[in-house]
């Protein structure tokens, strides 16, 4: 059997694993992304590393180079931009190295080994700090930006770090629910969350939200359903777009499914072109935070096909 | 040599032309859509028709069926819904029938013999009555609803026919531009255009706008300058998304270039990810009134050639 590691950089974690040729997950790691990327990228990956390994793939948030294997901009990972991924020390970076765009990994997972596994065409969307996303068309991956958490959804909405304004991700992502329930506190609203995290703020994370929300409190329904009104504008042009037969929905926020998912289903029933919707499945991603070291690992296992 | 009948059904006119297999047009006709559409359409082949051509195409707007050759929506014409290209009477519709969305037509003419030639992924915007979409992936139209026009820039937006609001379409397209300076007029808004087609608002076209802009009508200026800041955050997001070479602009409005597309031109600058941004050409499509017709003949030839 032969192995690939697979290595998805998000914007808190590193996660590495050693991926077999079916796509199985072996064995895995987990370390932090913002501090000293690159040493935990050459210790991960020699930890991993044994002689059936035969590449390394990489998965990572932002715009990346295929070819020189690096990231040109990364809004949410500034660390990792200009990385030689290639030319990292370590033995299994002196292997085939393959870099493709995490959400795009994500969405390559999903459709080898996921809930895309039965559709030729889908998208997927993963709410976590940002949104990422991906597009499978005909049964591959569409080798575009796919930038879909940066489409305009409000002209004179609020900024986001990629220098637009009123991008999906400013409205959608785990980050723009903790920014919203953050400024309702500090204007003064009545919350249950302003006890949480032992009052400091800052600590709020989207699975609080989500929890304080299941509680009942007004505060944290309000704003992930508002988070899901969003999240089915952009659902809604997407399907105009590309007529896909499902939408996968992963990353962390997806957790408040019946809150956010569902809210965001009705409005992009509402929104988009009926004959368009009605062939559309909305549902969970599978994979979890396994999609990215799979996905990623599966671009080594093809891409040494190729060769 | 032979021939294709090339037909695109528009918002207010059919035109029907015999192309040949270099995808030059030989002869044309055109006629009102809006009045006897079915009739026109037979009699328009019949006049074309000769013996060595060798099949229809039909480009036409809204959400088609390529293999039941029907229209299944078209909220700018709704006289095409159900409408059964293949099985029309007269010598033409015996032939081999195939069809398209009128934008996807257009950018396949413009691939195949126009702006698009040089491009192997560009995007293509007709500025109609509506707003048309079209995408070019590696040389090949992506054979999706590609509905560009209804993506949403103004979450709690206008109502678009479509059943969505704040649709791009809404705020860029021709209809929208009139609909703009209509209702300021209508509020007392002063402007050369009052007096324009003796009076009768419900005469003003995009056109009479441009004509006044260029006069130094600040209404027309403003009207057309804010079309053009909603095109460019379209384009924006479509080039997030598609990360495209090319960027081809059609369609009536697109005769505003200097006020309206310069305009969408900062705007998208000012909005898309650089990287993706600074490598895009947006550029007029060059076969104006043609595109349809050339884009759907060489449906017949393309479509021939696989059977």
């Amino acid at each position: 059997m032969k192995y690939a590691i697979g290595i998805d950089i998000g914007g808190t974690n590193i996660r590495a694993a050693l991926v077999d040729e079916e796509l199985r997950v072996v064995r895995k790691e987990k370390r932090s992304s913002m501090d000293g990327l690159r040493e935990n990228l050459i210790e991960m990956t020699d930890s991993l590393y044994g002689p059936e390994v035969v590449g390394v793939g990489v998965a990572v948030a932002g715009l990346v180079d295929r070819e020189e294997r690096v990231v040109k901009k990364s809004p949410n990972l500034e660390q990792v931009e200009g990385l030689d991924f290639g030319g990292l020390p370590g033995r299994a970076f002196s292997l085939p190295v393959f870099i493709e765009n995490d959400a795009n990994a994500h969405a390559l997972g999903e459709s080898k080994a996921g809930a895309g596994r039965d559709f030729r065409d889908f998208i997927l969307l993963t709410l976590g700090t940002g949104i990422g996303g991906g597009v499978v068309y005909r049964g591959r991956l569409l080798d575009v930006a796919a930038e879909l958490g940066h489409i305009t959804v409000e002209t004179g909405g609020v900024s986001c770090p990629c220098g637009n304004s009123g991008c999906l991700e400013s409205y959608a992502s785990g980050r723009a629910v903790v920014n919203a329930v953050v400024s309702e506190i500090e204007a003064g609203r009545e919350t249950m969350l302003s006890e949480c995290c032992d009052g400091n703020l800052y600590r709020i994370t989207p699975l609080h939200i989500f929890e304080y929300a299941l509680e009942g409190d007004n505060l944290a329904r309000e704003v992930l359903k508002n988070a899901g009104r969003y999240l089915g504008v952009g659902i809604a042009s997407l399907v105009n777009i590309f007529s896909p037969r499902a939408v996968l929905i992963g990353g962390g926020l997806a957790n408040a499914w019946d809150i956010l998912v569902e809210e965001a289903k009705r409005e992009a029933r509402r929104r988009a072109f009926d004959e368009l919707i009605e062939k559309v499945e909305i549902i969970p991603a599978e994979l979890s935070d396994d999609a990215g070291v799979v996905g990623a690992a599966s671009l080594v296992f093809d891409g040494l096909m190729k060769q």
